[in-house]
């Protein structure tokens, strides 16, 4: 498997949460809160990528994500090179490892990659030269790293004891990346429990032994500590006669603030946005007071710095 | 109505130029002139927006006013974040208020907007939160305040009595943010007389008591200080039998030089861009001696700058 | 013809290698060495284009010539303006001579033009203010004169004496820009020999003096010193009975590390990419020791860097 520390354990490559140990993860959130504590504006960040080039290459589109990431990367000084999905090589045919190889050697430092396509983040990662790292972004629906963290930083704001909560995430959860990378960091952190809710159509199959699986919303939200709700695309509800119609989703599995009463009295609710509103999550949950879902995105572009700031220092070794 | 000036009296939002006194807009004007009076590599410029971030939103596109706002913002030392419509999440579905709310928890500090919505931008300076400005860059067909602003500039560069000039606005004055921001300002300046020039069909039904209408070019020209070609959207020469054909268009209503000649020998003819040359503009005027386009666009960058400055006091309030 | 050196002979557009005399090519080969040497996280470099606009008017899709142009420019600390295809005013129906105007209009110093139209890049600089440069970002079939430089600083990096080697130019060199300005750069170094080596339908008719054409492979690379594959257009082997289809054209056309082993042992292989791979060129060949491709591409920003500092040379004698 792809080593994504160093030989001195730095960080090097964020493809996955997988191989990373709870250390390493806990260091990054706490200079993510750290740097959001400094304030985004402060000169001494400005130093900590200046000379260095950061690649945004997203595959799919992205308004968060990559603003995230382009933000995060300013605000440490990076030279930002936006590669758009239209312009780009691809469509002449290129392989996506030569356009990796020819902005390596355009002395691009950090590739930011959204595909939709599993593997192809890590595939990028073991062709780069030494002194190069690759985050994900975001990729089909196997990994979200940087989400996983944002949330985990999320939940550590509002709940001290992980291995007393528990955590039930709402939805699409077999189609979702970010259910995937939020499922590996709660076991990693030893959260005491976690619930996975939803139609029987959009649970996953095999592979999540920690999940307890709950087909019925107030179930699964009873005295739960954190609600997850997750983006539900509105294709999906169409294509199946298994699957609830949009009306009907809302009715069966969407957050409400009253469904909210049935968890915990200090129950935080989260999504990874965009949201669909009166779909997946109702107004008055989405604005309600328990809503963490606006400073969610704000731990993200934190997360983001922190990330590149300590790739920063394997990039600084190789100087 | 929603308040554009904060409680000292600072521009906070500009939306429109309809509730802002004079003073005010003449403070903007006056402090673009000594931008450009002290050029714009000044490095004192980029100070003012250091450390600050500021998104172009643009639900429409444009090359000028996108161009000119990200130009001000980098003289000005801001982080530029460009949110193009096709990569946005407002695909996905998000609303656009979401949209708004997740950049504000991603530190945006400034909004700029263009949508083909009226009253999107003040609904979006409606919902943010006090340390966040909203710039409207061009709204439906209802208002384009930054371009009354430079028109404004432009033409007190070469008119010292405004209230003895009369200013004639030519073309599709109907469905034209352009016209209807200018006009604003020059009632709001007591400038002497104002036409509207048009074909019928193009000229407003109702709302701008101040403006003379007339539907014959040559009697609209006669003895004018300034006149404005406005860009007509060559669409709506097809769509009626009422309106003339491009061809019929210049010869009816096409700023030629020999029309300037029925102005008074000191006109200033200006265009807001992108022009249709030979459709309601020939060479011979566009490029003439009497023409202030391009000198309106330069100016353009200046009012931009200058709004930004001012702005920028509201938000270091802030912090 | 449009002058691309001022008065004191120092370079301002960048337009063809045609009329530019051997030493002034060599001088920004020669500096673009150094910049290498330097490292571009130099501080140093960051104040060169301080304070100075680079707009990119790219009308037809690039990945690595923006990207590079793009990086350059940021590595001497200008502010870049993509300006995009699509979203330009040009499908509102304005002219690009006044889309040029306009920039000018807004301190834009620097205009980086890729076009499909012969004569456009002139075109444009024939029209704007004294001040203002123009660098050919590759124009049509014409000519792409920053790759003609990086492709020379490639050749005198692995070759001492080009007086006796021999170059051979593989593929479309009909339709192919970066073939012609290579060829002007090698007749003006006075290369001992120039190859263009094709099926007969992708030979040019006429204008290449110094060239041998040949139209067999094994022929043409025999005894070479260089060889370069061209980037084969997959519609073309599509739209004629009388070129070879894809496989065919590896067969025939394609190189090879078998075929290298026809040219001399210390030949090296350059390709301006986007490759495709296992048409023009397979994977033996390109990934191989003889192959310097993407040396190239370190060179191409090292290249664009030099040129932007000779151009800012101009430029600063306008302030």
């Amino acid at each position: 498997m792809l080593k994504q520390v160093n030989e001195k354990g730095n960080l090097r490559h964020l493809i996955s949460l997988d191989d990373l140990d709870r250390n390493l993860l806990q260091n990054i959130i706490d200079r993510a809160t750290k740097f959001l504590e400094l304030g985004l504006g402060s000169k001494d960040f400005q130093k900590i990528l200046s000379g260095h080039t950061v690649a945004n290459l997203f595959f799919e589109p992205s308004t968060r994500t990559r603003a995230s990431f382009e933000l995060a990367a300013k605000k440490l000084g990076a030279d930002v090179l936006n590669l758009d999905v239209n312009t780009s090589s691809r469509i002449k045919g290129e392989s996506i490892i030569d356009t990796i190889y020819t902005l390596e050697s355009m002395f691009v430092n950090i590739l930011i990659v959204r595909d939709a396509h599993t593997g192809i983040t890590e595939e990028i990662a073991r062709h780069v030269s030494p002194s190069v790292c690759v985050l994900n972004a975001g990729e089909s629906d196997t990994s979200h790293p940087t989400q996983g963290l944002l949330d985990m930083m999320t939940i550590q704001n509002h709940k001290k004891n992980l291995d007393k909560i528990c955590v039930a995430i709402v939805g699409d959860i077999k189609h979702s990346r970010v259910a995937k990378s939020v499922y590996e960091i709660l076991t990693k952190f030893n959260v005491a429990e976690i619930r996975f809710i939803g139609p029987k159509e959009l649970m996953p199959d095999t592979g999540f032994p920690s999940a307890k699986k709950i087909l019925d919303l107030k179930e699964g939200i009873k005295d739960a500590d954190v609600v997850m709700a997750l983006r539900i695309q509105k294709e999906r509800l169409k294509e199946s006669i298994n699957i609830p119609s949009e009306n009907e989703y809302l009715s069966k599995f969407g957050i409400t603030s009253n469904i909210l009463n049935l968890a915990k009295p200090d129950v935080i609710l989260m999504h990874p946005g965009p949201m669909n509103r009166n779909i997946e999550i109702e107004d008055s949950a989405a604005d309600g007071e328990k809503s963490v879902i606006r400073e969610q995105v704000t731990n993200g572009v934190a997360i983001r710095i922190s990330v590149l700031s300590y790739i920063s220092e394997h990039i600084s070794s190789y100087k």
